[in-house]
């Protein structure tokens, strides 16, 4: 049985949370659209410190749902480059919810401009952020 | 100290995910907006199975955060009536965000006409959502 043949609802929130309902997946996510994280290297670096081994568990999960892909770098072989799918930039609405309650109650500090951004006009925000990932 | 002292980012992401970064409080949250879920008895019933242990645990940690509040019920003061606050009830663009793309990407069926009402105009849906459970 795959993970969703395990399910117990049909809810799209609950189907979502079985995938991302863990905070590292969510913030690999983040530093790959906001920070621009390629590599295991580039991941680990996080402010919030994650262990190596659920670094690599998380990646190898998000490869096998379809969140991301890896390749082994042009430049050196022995390394590999991630990069989000389309299903992986589909969370950027996902962040960006998490991302104003965070800093309206929760005392976070987005970059200067972004939330007003995403506030002033959601769709046009995420186009413009898919398509800078794409162009990366 | 406090969990918000003990922060090691001041990313609005990490700080939404250190509170609502596991599964259930979301689900939770959830079943009080969309269900119409008051008591402990009604969220034990949701369809994802919680355990009592868990379902008693993030009730109180989502009360000392002020994610909800709980009063005794009026017609029999050994029940709790839970409601989410204003905090709480600002959690409703994360779950549209995660229902849509689990709808989308991992075979979640929405209610009929929520995500397109959702999609269509989100402020407006949050105002309607927002105001019907502060009638409730």
């Amino acid at each position: 049985m795959t993970e969703r043949d395990q399910r117990r609802s049909t809810c799209p929130i609950s189907a979502a949370l079985e995938v991302v309902g863990d905070r590292w997946t969510l913030l690999i996510v983040r530093d790959m659209i906001f920070g621009g994280a390629r590599t295991y290297r580039d991941l680990l670096a996080a402010p919030e410190g994650i262990a190596t081994n659920i670094l690599a568990n998380r990646l190898a999960r998000m490869q096998a749902l379809g969140i991301l892909t890896s390749l082994p770098d042009p430049q050196d072989g022995r390394r590999m480059i991630y990069r989000l799918t389309p299903k992986g930039l589909d969370l950027l609405p996902v962040l960006m919810g998490l991302s104003t309650w965070g800093a309206r109650y929760e005392g976070g500090i987005a970059p200067e401009g972004v939330l007003e951004a995403w506030m002033e006009d959601p769709k046009a925000f995420v186009t413009r952020v898919q398509a800078a990932q794409a162009a990366d």
